[in-house]
């Protein structure tokens, strides 16, 4: 989307150099840095360090990644190699590992010789079918909003709350959950959104906000405490979310606190929809809560605060006692019962083992 | 409760000086810093910006500024105008109002050369009660604490989660929310609490820490998104929060997020306790949701975070792009649907009409 007017994806080849370049998300949204990424340790820090995030991202980065280590040695030791590397730096991501299979699964019958290429063209389009399958999420989700925007007084703001960034940052373009905003937008239907600020990482007031500013969508941060008391007094007339993975019966796998505002959105009669590409269902999976293993990230996260600093540097504050430890599940699970609708590429669907199967009967598994 | 191994509580008149005292708990927990209060801009600046916060410690500390107020000058006038401008400082607490009304209840009748004694008497004993009603509090709390550790294990710990500040440094000791957990340490039942960071003003994470970690107690700190987690995964035992203000129908008006950890811990069947001292039931009010107004606080209490710097100064961080604003409403209503009991100094009842009618009828309103 949008920066500065300019239309940006987060991962890009420089035309000039033939470099994969990302912004370092990690300073946004204080500086917009761009970085080149070309060694294998670039590839995993950028992942593991959370300089991209986001699956659909962390998805096409690993794909990059892949190509990167086919251009240095195309044998099959390092494409395994890689793939264990890559694979590690963020387990909990679906995307990842869709993303890195796919790639094996195409170089692995290959000549040596022709892997380099094939995979820098597979990667281009892994990162391509995002953004038209981010698209298409958009397509969809702006009918319910235009649904909802057709109950109220001409003129009168549609307010979404959404938690984490599942935007076009977490994605390659159009994001997954704000995709439908971007779209009501175009569209001329008024919207509003509120942002979730999203702790430990906050990224609801780090990539979201930035994000909405840059692109001009009407928006206000709240804390991730504030959802339920909005909606208690009708101020949010719908939620959607991201995910970083879903179950083949509709559980949804998200950035810690989803399912505190799910709850929420269900006590009060809120909409609650989930946006995702499809690469994001885990067919395997059923029962999100019982199987699901969930990241524990550093507890230094929870005790510690990044942000501007009054003189425009970036730093961080500890806001604990020394000798308090923090604790940091990283995702909880939203189950299916709680949730309204999965807006995929392919149209909306239920949160269901039905819903999911009758969308999408290519790819379910028996 | 207990610093540096000393007895300490959060509002005291200095033997020697004769001054009031509090803990400036801006500045916690990274110091400790002692203020005497004088004029009456001491007191309403300590009570509008927070230095002296927690229903009960507003009401004390009110309660010895018209004390001040008396001493200066104890003609009606001045007894109506403080009132008036301390009311005015938190106009949600109903502590506030309480301790206001009792003193000028007991002082108008009075000639005006007995006010100012009366006056400081009084305050004192306010504080003495408030000790004595949290000391009650423990001691029923503390007995389902022991109920729900007779059925673990020998030994094995009983965790608690609580969300903002509802410990001694919010009452003038032993806490509401917290005494029930000095009074199981006391009484050798191993317990452990998630504390909730409780954003935006974090007095889980500077305050609530600080007292478990100071008083010796094991404790995690959490962000607020986590709680829902800890539930689903059997890792919460039971919730104890405290409330600014209950309704005589048990609905509980407390720091904004309160309500989604409710919804949590109904969701997965973990007991909801609200302890209370009994001058923060509103016997005026029923439906919390529609009649509690809800104190909109400054948005830059969203967007940025004080904590300590590195090189152990006081500083804060902007944590969302310039341009963007923060909603930053205070608290919460968590319905009485969702709250399993009331704690309460006389005992455990209800959190509905019948059982607070039935704890407290020489209280209860027609």
């Amino acid at each position: 989307m949008k920066v500065g007017g300019k239309h940006t994806r987060s991962i890009w080849v420089n035309s000039e150099t033939g470099m994969v370049q990302i912004i370092d998300q990690r300073w946004l949204p204080h500086e917009f840095r761009v970085v080149d990424l070309v060694s294998r340790a670039d590839f995993t820090t950028a992942i593991r360090d959370m300089w991209v995030r986001g699956a659909p991202l962390i998805g096409a980065t690993a794909a990059f990644a892949m190509a990167a280590e086919m251009k240095r040695e195309p044998g099959n030791a390092n494409l395994d190699a890689a793939w264990d590397v890559l694979h590690e730096t963020r387990p909990t991501a679906i995307n990842l590992r869709w993303a890195l299979d796919d790639m094996r699964d195409l170089l692995r019958p290959l000549p040596e010789a022709d892997r380099a290429e094939a995979a820098h063209k597979r990667a281009l389009d892994i990162a391509d079918e995002d953004v038209e399958c981010n698209r298409m999420i958009g397509v969809h989700g702006l009918e319910i909003i235009r649904q909802i925007a057709a109950k109220k007084a001409p003129g009168e703001v549609v307010n979404i709350l959404t938690h984490c960034n599942a935007g076009w940052l977490a994605t390659v373009d159009w994001g997954t959950a704000t995709s439908p905003m971007y779209h009501a937008q175009q569209a001329g239907i008024p919207i509003h959104i509120w942002v979730d600020e999203t702790r430990p990482r906050n990224q609801g007031a780090l990539i979201t906000s930035w994000e909405l500013n840059a692109h001009g969508i009407a928006h206000h941060l709240i804390v991730d405490n504030a959802g339920g008391h909005l909606m208690q007094h009708g101020q949010v007339d719908m939620v959607i979310v991201g995910t970083d993975r879903t179950t083949a019966h509709g559980d949804v796998c998200n950035k810690i606190g989803t399912y505190l505002k799910a709850l929420a959105a269900k006590d009060n009669g809120v909409p609650f929809y989930v946006a995702l590409p499809s690469p994001t269902i885990d067919w395997m999976v059923k029962d999100g809560i019982k199987e699901i293993p969930i990241e524990a990230r550093d507890g230094a996260e929870v005790t510690h605060v990044q942000g501007k600093l009054p003189d425009g540097s970036i730093g961080s504050v500890q806001i604990s006692p020394d000798g308090t430890p923090g604790s940091n599940p990283a995702f909880d699970v939203t189950p299916r019962r709680l949730v309204t609708g999965l807006i995929t590429e392919r149209g909306l669907c239920a949160a269901s083992p039905e819903g999911l199967a009758a969308m999408f009967p290519d790819r379910v598994s028996a």
